[in-house]
């Protein structure tokens, strides 16, 4: 293990810290993954150089989690929710609430809302791309103007909000009078096959209402995207024409505490992507949007990494998320994601030295598995590490799968998380007397 | 630890097996145990030989598993369940449908079954051997054709099936309309006391009727076995008669979803008591009967271990059980466990040497502790180890109860272990997005 800075030297023990503890949770998308050949049979983790995380091991304890529970590959949305201490089996109620919220749609409970993806097709509406060549920014904007005008039939009864986030996605949200989220995606989740009719998913009349106005409105933007001048640009460009939008997770509001009204302290989210937005956003965080964060391989970590150090002077509890190390992995790219944890260790470096150490606790963990070889979330556990004045510090010397394993912390739920940081933070409830 | 054949050294990561990853779960019944005097303090498992087993430790991911939950001692049928992924807590049903829907019986759904002793009582009724002398298969075949002929009071408009399975063990099925499992046991589950009255065990007239039929059932077949020149031969040869049947468990069949439904692969189990038959048959595997195979300490391991190669041919999963060690843990013998376990160890050694090590992920377990001190199945956590291309190898060296305590898995519940397998099999559906 590389040394570095160790920023631990001055921590001290001290009872008079209390009123002020505050927490970092570093949450690093899909960093997770199984041992590869192209390393030699190690993890990313493993292979990549990270002093400081290694240093928050060392320092620390460590463990693994179970975001949702052995063997089940979470989503994002699933983990974070589990993560923040709400139970994803009864909290969660689909992707496209989460993601609507994050993009800056205000949800309301009877809404019905959807993820969208920006994606290419052929006259028979076979997929060719699901994300559209991964458009760029500039273009779904755009594009998203000319969706926006778009009425529905007035006959209806409804009206829909549609807003693009980064590249090729967007949300989609349905207000009006009796809606229903049983309906199917049109997304295929593959290219090469057609794209799906959204059909009602039980026999309410909410329900085929609802796979009306979405069926109805999918043709109305696929009209406007087809002749749209943006899309002629791109094919001349030789880029795929995002000449449909594909939606999929109808879903709705969560029905949660807030965590400031649980625990009386004040919570912010550092993200980039929207679907985490939109978790930090309805856990009743504040979201804090950074110049230059894409939520790609190529985001600005260091701006991140300094909203994140802000946020810790004006707020108790701070999640830090990246996605990046999701992106390679989902890309099969192990090299890239090796970097990018060197990139983020770079974060964890700047924040570590730029934070009170004697008062604050830091957790660094993945919100699960993505493996490289399968280029899917897989259900094995993350690993933990948290480092702080309270914690108990255990032998494990190196951030890995594997070296994590052997912690002190041992194996805990991913609901555990929360409620084990607000315990260090004097803010669980005692249960008893 | 000795050095054995290396069968991981050709082990690959190679992300294109993934479309024919297959598993293998080995269940040696009651393996683990407790610290023993006569072994100087080790237990069976750390005092044998068992090269292979040490090696699957040395080169997979180790840990300790609840079958149900720490301190509750699991019968092999809840712990089986659980192992399959299902909450035995809710899919148990009692022992009497599994043990006979494992001995061929069809048990339909509101049927009553019984798992049943041939066994030896004075004519007071007290229970001299509760086994029979671990009667012979032809005597208790013999005596069972002769059982099968009596008829019930047609008054009962019932009818029953009674069939014999290996040594002592037998099943019994009623059939007819308001039937309850709520009837007590005949069986006192030790020798020296009394056979008990099977009795109702709440008011419902279905349970008074349950116990009616059985216990006229049960008075039948006494007389019958009674005056049965089976049972003269056997007094002659000084053998316990086999005078009674005692009764107990009484259950239905388990409402649960068959796994080839949940994950959509083929499902094959290589076991020769007909409790795991029937649980293994319940869940919608295909079990594969093996000559030879005796559920003794003389059962032929080569010809199982052979079938189970086979199997994996043919179908994605299979399980392989072997009963000899809780028999002879049952026995109170840990010299016999330990050489038991030395031949469980052969057995495995010729599976990895026959099976594609690349693409498969092989589990060892056991479904229990039974203590060779208590006689006992008992509630402490059995080892596991997991080897094959996706597991993250850890430290551990050898396959023990107290070496696999310090492994990369940590501690599991057993309905974890068919989720974790199933996740490697990239069988598990993601929860969230």
């Amino acid at each position: 293990m590389r040394k570095c800075f160790n920023y631990f030297a001055q921590l001290r023990l001290d009872s008079q810290v209390v009123q002020m503890l505050k927490a970092i949770l570093v949450i690093a998308d899909g960093m997770a993954d199984r041992p590869l050949k192209e390393l030699d049979g190690k993890t990313p983790l493993e292979a990549a150089v990270k002093p400081a995380m290694d240093r928050i091991a060392e320092n620390g304890a460590c463990g693994i989690v179970d975001p949702i529970s052995p063997g089940v590959p979470p989503g994002s949305d699933t983990a974070t929710l589990a993560f923040l201490g709400y139970d994803p089996m009864k909290a969660y109620s689909g992707r496209g609430a989460l993601e609507a919220v994050g993009s800056g749609i205000e949800v309301l409970q009877g809404d019905v809302a959807f993820r969208c993806n920006f994606a290419t097709v052929k006259k028979n509406l076979v997929v060719l791309d699901r994300r559209a060549g991964r458009i760029s920014n500039e273009d779904a904007s755009q594009l998203t103007r000319s969706l926006q005008k778009i009425k529905l039939k007035k006959s209806f009864n409804a009206n829909f909000m549609f807003k693009n986030a980064v590249q090729h996605r967007a949300a989609l949200v349905i207000r009006g009078p009796k809606l229903s989220t049983a309906v199917s995606d049109s997304d295929p989740e593959l290219n090469g096959k057609k794209v799906l009719q959204i059909r009602p998913l039980d026999k309410r009349p909410e329900s085929a209402r609802t796979a009306a106005i979405v069926t109805e409105l999918m043709a109305e933007f696929q009209k406007a995207l087809t002749e749209h001048p943006v899309n002629r640009e791109r094919i001349k460009r030789k880029q795929p024409a995002a000449n449909i939008i594909l939606c999929r997770g109808a879903g709705t509001i969560p029905k949660i505490t807030p965590l400031p009204e649980l625990y009386n302290i004040r919570f912010a989210c550092v993200a980039a992507v929207s679907l985490i937005k939109g978790v930090c956003k309805v856990a009743g965080m504040d979201v804090i949007s950074v110049e230059g964060a894409t939520g790609t391989t190529q985001t600005d970590y260091s701006a991140k990494a300094k909203a994140a150090v802000q946020a810790l002077k004006t707020h108790d509890f701070v999640l830090l998320h990246i996605k990046a190390t999701d992106v390679a992995s989902h890309d099969e790219n192990a090299r890239l994601k090796t970097e990018v944890i060197g990139k983020i260790d770079k974060m964890l470096d700047y924040v570590l030295k730029n934070i009170d150490l004697s008062a604050t606790h830091l957790v660094l963990t993945a919100d699960h598995t993505t493996s490289c070889a399968t280029r899917n979330h897989e259900g094995d556990p993350v690993p933990v590490a948290i480092v702080g004045p309270y914690v108990r510090r255990d032998s494990v010397k190196e951030y890995s799968e594997r070296a994590c394993a052997e912690g002190g912390l041992n194996r805990i739920a991913g609901t555990d998380l929360m409620h084990i940081i607000m315990g260090y933070l004097g803010r669980t409830k005692k249960f008893g007397s």
